[in-house]
């Protein structure tokens, strides 16, 4: 990372990264980074887990350089279908770091993890495109324009959910997202919405799932006199706070606080996770199984 | 504290802490502080907190040298209760560090929690004594005695229990135990060990509650694919794991964690927690009203 | 908080704060909030600090509402000079918050800092006026702009750094400022202009001082290995990065990181510690007595 | 973990972990995985990390299970060093589980650093032989006792040091002590010691290195009215405090506290920080490299 800028330098977006899920069985680590050896891939990041290493899951992530690559990307994840993904069996996706992913944002009002967010996408923190942000109240429209992305309020009443929802989900296939944040977006999502979107939808809870499920986990923190309070990054799936978690933090609180400083501070640790786990998953960091999730 | 050893140098142990609660009105630290001053009680630390200045409660904690005090500790007391307590409708304790809380242990078979009170005490950390360590087994005879402490077996079973938890009440009472303290005791106390032993009873609970309730919570956890677990320190009141709440912590854990590891590293907070939740206590900086603690 | 909105409800905005160091002897606390009481001042939090009982120095924080006040400030502010502060030696500030404090912004280029501290202050969680914002580089103007700061740049080299500085102390006089903040400014400012502004200055230090003190703090870490870093904010005094101390925090960092990556990582840390120090300055909750602070 | 418990279950002490350290080029990953594949090695956990893919130096962790291997251990390990180890340059280790490490503890007159590892290792969260200790006082003679383990007095003055450290590696030597941790132990070793001894040694210093360096860093933490105070492992070298960091962790403090209460907060980091790097240790995780460390 130090060494001198030599023609031989490889091109930070010339790579790509792979994620593995299969049963673990022997064999796996060597026939995966032989096959990359063969090809001339060079091995950046190696990351692997396993369940148990007796009939259990095994996980692995990849990160390497195409720069020496002696097949094309077709016929390279042709191969490696061939030669390595179906013996094993292996659930697999290959993620270029030439085409960023691209996020929809869905808010409400409150702007602290929405804004959050645009600057890390600002700043290179975050490697993604943002094609859309869609919300049910137009408070935050200056905000979205001063960083040049397209804004559409979608008002959501009990009557007209059905129709908002088709509507959102219209918006984000336009726009060609790749998931979906929620970042304090105020209203539940049905089954239909994640099933006419398909894609990954990851949301912010601002409690420290599983305790307080629900409206106002802040008022029931208060009420339980909790000595800490916290937030969870989560996959959306149909039931409600209970999908598979990618981070979680807390925070210390004393005696001192109301409900509304409660509110206050937590602000600060929502943005915080939620950037934690849109980075996870815009790098390829997590892998879903069963209500769970690897973070590599 | 780091001045020249006088010979004005008050006697460290010659100080009470003067613990208040109260509905709240304009003039209570004005009342309180004129009282000590007028008699000569020279304040070391002060806390309080108002829940909400109008028609809130008011919570207080003095720490006072008794060395220049006018007055014997009995017509000390009665004076007060007099012109300050009764005046203002204080529910009020005064402690003297001379007499340090008696505190009975009740242990199971993970000796974590129960040796790190031992030894916590035994370095001068803890400033209590310690008249009785009962257990529902005998696994840990042998660390009790080498700390010359009396160790009971009481067994349990679901038969005897009634009869088993009115023996360790009366073993508590026969000690003058002020408290007690659940080192990781693995028994459910009843509502008649509860009111017959009449004194604060403090558990830790190894998660973080209202997170997992009741039993294995750190397989609850892995089940969840929680990404922090903890530890909670609490009275214990007749519902389960619902008293008031006062220390928790965590820690942060990943998909790398079986429930044995979880186990092992929840170890450390249980302890910390656990060792920090009683010396609040023991140091009279826990004030209980309804289910919640001000924690000073 | 959670009272009906009666009529007799005080106003928010009509509060003060009072702070007081002074040496430490009997009867401070009775003298205080007796005149308080005796004043109709209605204390809402309180909050008092010894060094040491014998011969140490006593700090001391107290918020009252006004409402209730049978004075008018300035007479009320000379009664407590004549009757309390005077005989017992004190130096005392007392801040309306209907008179929000005027906060100065120096930046460069980084806009991290810069950014959180607009937001914070957009979303009311920063009870300050900012009148100004002075940047040596013309890269963050449309964020200022956005927010409707004035927003002047002030070039600085080796040559001109005495006018340069002239001109800035000269613009924050200008403003009204009552204290500025380095929001990662990059440049040392001379004893004249700490003299010349002579009010107090926050900076914002990438490092856990005093460890690595000075330029490049993250290749400084890095090179050590240290497995935590961290940010200090202070106050700015002529000796560098060497200012009492507000608040300091750390992240945990691993072997994986890189120069780059602990400069990313640690922008959270810094926008996080300069605004809880911001904020205790704002509120009045930080003294300064020698080298150090109570923050209270 | 949660299989049936087969005849085919693995025995948890059969396995061995390799280490490697070596100059980064393409193919290492797959030569490795190959060769313990092509031999029966069935790998339970793998790490890797590279300073630099291009110039930079690759380190690797793999834990494997013996129960499939072709091979006994001294051909398996003369065959990885001709077929893996010479053609990629590699410094390599490999350690077997059923050979647990011999740990000799250093110490004066604080307990806490020492009672924690002898707890741990008795509850079986290190995975350590403890054939001696050794102290410069008798105090802690009992503790040692308890669990069985030689205790020797070495007195050390300035006249008798090199003569008393030359005693205390022969001692070591004798119990065949794979490395020795410092345990508080107050005196500074010489080159000559650790050349004697010429094996890894673990110290805890009781600060944020590199801040306060050498002697009562409590006291000038206090000093400097840091809000954070920390604790550091490290492998111990010539320059005082200034080996290889293993491990880091720090607490919040406030003006509140004195330099003994900050001695006292400080035990309880001290002890984690130092379980924590001699964990790692014992686990064959830590790879040094200059003057840092790798932590898998």
């Amino acid at each position: 990372m130090t060494g001198p800028s030599a023609p031989s330098m490889p091109d930070p977006l010339n790579t790509a990264t792979l994620t593995i899920t299969c049963p673990d069985r022997q064999g796996i680590v060597a026939a995966v980074s032989q096959f990359l050896f063969a090809h001339g891939a060079n091995i950046i990041h190696s990351d692997q887990h396993s369940t148990d290493p007796v009939g259990g899951t095994f996980f692995m992530r990849m990160e390497f350089h195409l720069d020496g690559l002696d097949l094309a990307r077709e016929p390279f994840e042709r191969a490696f279908a061939q030669v390595v993904a179906e013996p094993f069996a292996m659930d697999w996706t290959l993620g270029y770091r030439a085409q960023p992913k691209r996020m929809a944002i869905l808010v409400s009002r409150y702007d602290h993890c929405f804004l959050d967010l645009l600057w890390r996408k600002r700043r290179g923190e975050l490697h993604v495109e943002i094609p859309v942000i869609i919300s049910n109240h137009d408070d935050l429209r200056r905000d979205a324009e001063m960083f040049g992305i397209p804004f559409h309020v979608v008002p959501v009443t009990r009557e007209t959910k059905a129709e908002a929802e088709a509507e959102q989900v219209r918006l984000m296939h336009a726009a060609g997202a790749d998931f979906a944040v929620l970042a304090r977006y105020m209203q539940i999502l049905s089954g239909d919405f994640l099933t006419g979107f398909g894609r990954p939808v990851i949301n912010i809870h601002h409690s420290f799932l599983p305790a307080f499920i629900g409206a106002n986990p802040y008022r029931a923190a208060f009420n339980r006199g909790v000595k800490l309070i916290g937030a969870t990054s989560h996959y959306v799936t149909e039931e409600l706070d209970a999908g598979p978690i990618i981070a979680q933090d807390v925070i210390p609180v004393t005696h001192r606080e109301t409900p509304d400083s409660l509110m206050r501070m937590g602000r600060d640790v929502e943005r915080q996770v939620l950037a934690r786990a849109v980075k996870a998953h815009v790098d390829d960091r997590v892998l879903v199984y069963g209500n769970k999730t690897v973070v590599f």
